[in-house]
């Protein structure tokens, strides 16, 4: 009797989707007052969350519910990348605008699962709800650290190199900024090719964000060399339109979600060298200014970068003449 | 050199308020781009969230922030008791109304931390965001499995006793849904003292919340004896004022948090000698129909629950003579 129950209990389960594939750290899925997860032993759990709302984070109407989903989820993942870590389940809570709730959560259910299945991330837990106000997206994602533990922001030493994953500023203007491409497997390859002493992810701008780091890290500062700093078409093309510059753009912009890390100059020298993309910035000093190094001159940061809180770009750059 | 960073960097997490007692399992709270927990050997993770907004599970104006905060954890952690799991975790995002993010965001903390506090929960990571819209938190717990296994809603069986921990109803009219009791303890118990087959716990109402059961567990049946419902005094009261009768709220009314549970018989003879707040309410039966006994007749259940996507409650009931 049990034995039979509990087979129709699986077969049950298997046409919900709720069983999953072999190797799987889920024992259960969506459908239940929780979901529930093996880890293996020894591993430690990441755990983050963000949340987006329509008007701030992206404009439904112009950009359509799949690309915020997509958003979503790609701007958790790369709170995990930047841990050096592996994302293995999500959870996401919505709250649909009633009068088309039916569309919008279904392209957001697409959005966010083009980015699970890009790394093989499970969607065990949701929470679905309508009301009379603006579409709001939050998501959790769980992870694994790597087998060389968690890399945090605040690592950094006097001596580190600093490094960027990719080009930057612009992401906004251009609307990259839905098209989150987290760092996952880069920086699990950079660590283990060297260590990483401090990493974060590149939300608020270059300097908001390494100066988190510089915090964290309990008040080195750093130089950044203006010429190695990698600008991105989008930041290019929008100096052209006008206002800021492009540097000050790829200084200051927010939501790229290229990986800002340290490590020793040794190390650097190595993943530069196998890593195309990686680019060497500056260096981490005893010296708590912070610095930044155009033509021959040394000059204070810009303030800022892209703050949620005060929203919008633009405050503040070197052509303001702000001071971090 | 290290070791004098690695120093200053205990120093200054301490100050921060992140490093947590010790036989904790959070490695890193909040500040970083992730939080990082240790589980111990053979732990199974839980993982739920539910998100809450303004006018639609609480009233801001009304009810304060720290309801909202404290109602906003509690739910979640009752998902984790539905499963007679342990807390360990939280994660808050909010969208804090703008034009008093401030001391919106203070009392939600402070909400948050009563109900955090009271199950030894730790707050390792958040999400604060400001905008035009209303007051939007969501949640998600992190728990452990008891050491007997996860318990779904899906291993009901035929000849099972069904449960409540609680008195039912008139728990929205009362306010009484915003002071949620998660019996996290109370489940752990009983499960140590008898299996639990198969538990849920009451945000739809008791029929809406049994009915998941019941689907979830192959779709057997149940009776349930009027009789034998524990009817909350609120409910009493509401139905005093008018309206549908106090039975019928302890039925359909929603956000009550007991939970429902089924067990054998002889493990509910255990277990409700033991805990004296529990009430063997009715049985599953292998006829799938659901039936509730009212004097000596049988009727069939009422239709609803308290829905979220429909809004309010008080919809269909024995009085309106809907059907299941």
């Amino acid at each position: 009797m049990t034995l039979q129950l509990g087979e129709f209990e699986l077969i049950e389960r298997i046409r919900r989707g709720q069983v999953v594939a072999a190797g799987s750290r889920t024992i259960l899925g969506i459908g239940d007052d929780c979901a529930a997860l093996a880890l293996r032993p020894g591993e430690i759990l990441l755990a983050t969350t963000d949340m987006l709302m329509d008007g701030r984070h992206f404009l439904l109407d112009l950009h359509g519910a799949e690309a915020a989903g997509y958003k979503a989820l790609g701007v958790n993942v790369s709170d995990i990348a930047a841990m050096a870590g592996l994302p293995i389940a999500a959870l996401v809570a919505v709250a649909l605008p009633r009068d088309r709730a039916e569309a919008v959560g279904e392209g957001l259910n697409r959005g966010v699962r083009v980015m699970a299945d890009r790394f093989g991330i499970e969607l065990i837990g949701g929470d679905t709800n309508a009301w009379d106000g603006p579409l709001v997206i939050s998501v959790t994602v769980l992870g694994v650290a790597s087998r060389q533990g968690i890399v945090t922001r605040s690592g950094a030493r006097a001596g580190d190199a600093i490094l960027v994953t990719g080009p930057l500023g612009g992401s906004l203007e251009s609307g990259r900024h839905l098209r989150v491409e987290p760092r996952v497997e880069l920086a699990r390859q950079i660590q283990e090719l060297a260590p990483i002493h401090a990493m974060i992810d590149i939300s608020d701008g270059l300097v908001g964000d390494l100066g988190h780091i510089l915090e964290e890290s309990g008040g080195p500062g750093a130089v950044l060399e203006a010429e190695a700093i990698p600008i991105h078409e989008d930041a290019q093309r929008a100096a052209l339109a006008g206002g800021r510059g492009a540097l000050e753009r790829a200084l200051g912009d927010g939501e790229d979600f290229e990986l800002c890390l340290t490590m020793s100059e040794a190390g650097a020298e190595r993943v530069v060298a196998a890593f195309p993309g990686l680019r060497r910035i500056g260096w981490i000093t005893a010296d708590p200014r912070r610095l930044i190094r155009i033509g021959g001159r040394f000059e204070p940061w810009p303030a800022g970068g892209f703050d949620h809180l005060r929203a919008g770009c633009g405050r503040g750059g070197i052509a303001t003449g702000a001071q971090a």
